[in-house]
């Protein structure tokens, strides 16, 4: 057992050098290029190089403490092991859509993955309003796949529980459990907002009808443990370029409500949406791109369901609803409503979920680069205001959303005139 | 560590001596009269008592086959470890309501617990018109302590998932995924029914909504981790006298659906209720008894609701809403109206899992003492015709039965006139 200790740009040599599975990676794992490049606060994040750069690889090292703070706020490495394992099972999963993992070292928290040099992360490039034409083919299989195959629908039930004992992960479910459904809507003093929109929060604070409702949302976060989820899926949480798509940084993933995935996504794709009120000046230039975003959701949602029905119907091997069970007169269209059932309740969820993600960046702990690079309060007030109505919506009128159509029908209603 | 090997009663005195928490339960323990009782066929179970009589204790040791059928079909022991826990768990949130254990090995799988010489399983005693004065509420405690103090209402979101992770227990829940929400369902070897009621179990094995419906109730036993439930709660489960109840036997239990572990007690009361068109031909004292049990029924819903409430009410420090969640004007209206609506969703699943649990004892692997006891197929098919009737209308018009009224409504309507 080796002895935790964070690596350096000095020591990371050696340190491949004592892995096997790193050090196959490089010719000569003597001669390195290294460059320490982490920008958050959790971890270690170093992009190894060989000298004609054909050979690269990130290293990924958890620090036990939160670095802004110095050494002061503890913090488990054990979400190393989260993510090197969910990103193991994504690539299993879903092939080509998840960074490589070629090592990980519990004792150290280090996980050795693809370097991912051509690849931008989502939000940045749709700021500069750029499209990318396979990332409704390739999110939408992400989500069907990783959700499907872990799920009961799929798996035996044990198989099922041993996935999920391997994800029970409370210390890093506990950061989502208050920065997305709680800590937001009451007085918390690491919460975030524009000045400008004061009265908004209040109000929001104090809806004792969205309150319940963000309640009951949160419980099935807490409590509903359908799929193996990757649980920060946002437009941060993607890299992509014009022919592929990575989903990275799956440290949260346990199981939970398939919908808060796909909530999330949907949620920080409309807030990007919005930004381009102060982004995007040009009526025609942002009225394109806003249209493009709003077919993108509609193509995910649509293309998610296809995919995820079609899994279901050709591989219902799970514990839940063996192929036995429907083996009666009328019992194939009973098990294809059962489907569409099963599925209309994500959506539902997904509904819920995507109004608390988008709330929780206009008024938690952290906001998002689509609306803090916009220049002034001032300027980032409609795209907000108009996020929170769309937030609070999708949560109030939930039992009236039916479908995609009505979802994205609220961002048209409220975006209508501006 | 101790080599597991299956105890006998020749073994256990030595056993006993090599285990200081089982033998400071007597004053001589080379002394004990030891009796075999296991009727079960998965478990051995010794009485152990000193000659006075005065001391006791039950000593029950996991089989790693299922005896009945030698030893070819094997089983996890790890089942004991579950019981011992679970035990443990409940003498720690309802004291007195479940047998006290003295000391358990995991090497051995056996767990020494308080003999519950002066109780009777409750199936018997409610055969022949028996009432247990205190058993409302005792149970009516019983669930509300143990559901509450396990789920997200009052532990932390780190309490509640070490918790859970202790009590993965796939090989149990495979049990009651198959026999409960799939097996009776449809062709398989083990059913068993009356066959004077071969169309009732056709038609319902083809009843397509019926079948969906029961799919998703099975959904919420696999993925709605919402407490620690006992997940066996039947008649069975349960021994009484005048002044005592004791659950016994939770080696079932896992996270799951609260309403599951309430639908079972009911549907087992509902049960007994319709055995006596069998088992007492006196009108009057039929009556008497049945509406004693229709009262008790709705006593136990009133009772657990109250108290799950005033649990909820007066101890809010749980991970799910906060007090402070709840600190703006109207907030404690809200937070009771939250309240009201999460206990309409316990009940909600109580009626469906009730349903099942109504039905999988008619056409499953195993039925109850109360209805294998009557004489004859001719004089089983009345209670068994109505018992299928009333699980099959909780499961179809769930949506509609709002209360325990509607609830018992479905009864006494289905056995008008009989």
């Amino acid at each position: 057992m080796t002895e935790y200790r964070p690596l350096t740009e000095k020591t990371l040599i050696d340190y491949i050098k004592s892995r096997p599975a790193m050090a196959k990676n490089f010719p000569d794992p003597s001669n390195l290029t290294i460059k320490e490049v982490g920008d958050g606060n959790l971890n270690l994040v170093f992009i190894v190089e060989s000298p004609n750069k054909q050979n690269a690889v990130v290293i990924k090292q958890a620090l036990p403490y939160l670095r802004v703070a110095g050494e002061s706020w503890p913090l488990t490495r054990e979400r190393m092991r989260f993510e090197s394992s969910a990103l193991m099972k994504h690539n299993e999963l879903a092939p080509g859509l998840a960074p490589v993992v070629y090592d990980y070292d519990d004792d150290m928290s280090a996980v050795c993955m693809e370097y991912l040099g051509k690849h931008d992360i989502m939000r940045k490039p749709m700021v500069a309003r750029k499209r990318f034409p396979k990332f409704v083919d390739h999110i939408s299989t992400f989500i069907a796949n990783t959700l499907f195959y872990t799920s009961d629908l799929y798996l035996t039930g044990l198989e099922k529980k041993t996935l999920q004992a391997k994800f029970i992960n409370p210390h890093l479910n506990k950061i989502q459990e208050d920065f997305v459904f709680t800590n937001p809507y009451m007085e918390s003093p690491e919460n975030r907002w524009n000045p400008l929109l004061d009265k908004e929060v209040k109000d929001i604070r104090s809806n004792a009808k969205l309150k319940i409702i963000i309640g009951e949302v949160k419980e099935t976060y807490m409590a509903h443990a359908q799929a193996l989820i990757h649980s920060d899926l946002h437009t941060g949480s993607i890299m992509v370029n014009d022919t592929e798509t990575k989903v990275i940084d799956p440290e949260f993933a346990f199981y939970g409500p398939m919908g808060y995935d796909i909530g999330a996504l949907i949620a920080n794709l409309i807030i990007n949406y919005l930004s381009h009120y102060a982004h995007t000046p040009d009526v025609k230039e942002r009225t394109d791109y806003q249209a493009y975003i709003i077919e993108t959701v509609i193509a995910i949602w649509n293309e998610f369901e296809h995919k995820f029905e079609k899994l279901w119907a050709e591989n219902n091997r799970g514990e839940l609803v063996p192929m036995k069970y429907w083996d009666f007169p009328g019992g194939s269209e009973a098990f294809a409503e059962y489907r569409r059932r099963y599925i209309k309740n994500i959506f539902f969820d997904t509904v819920g979920h995507g109004g608390c993600k988008i709330l929780r960046r206009m008024m938690g702990i952290v906001s998002v680069w689509d609306i803090t690079s916009i220049e002034s309060f001032e300027k980032r007030a409609l795209p907000e205001r108009l996020a929170m109505r769309i937030g609070t919506r999708w949560l109030l009128e939930r039992e009236n959303i039916k479908n995609i159509n009505d979802m994205i029908g609220v961002v048209l209603e409220e975006s209508k005139g501006y």
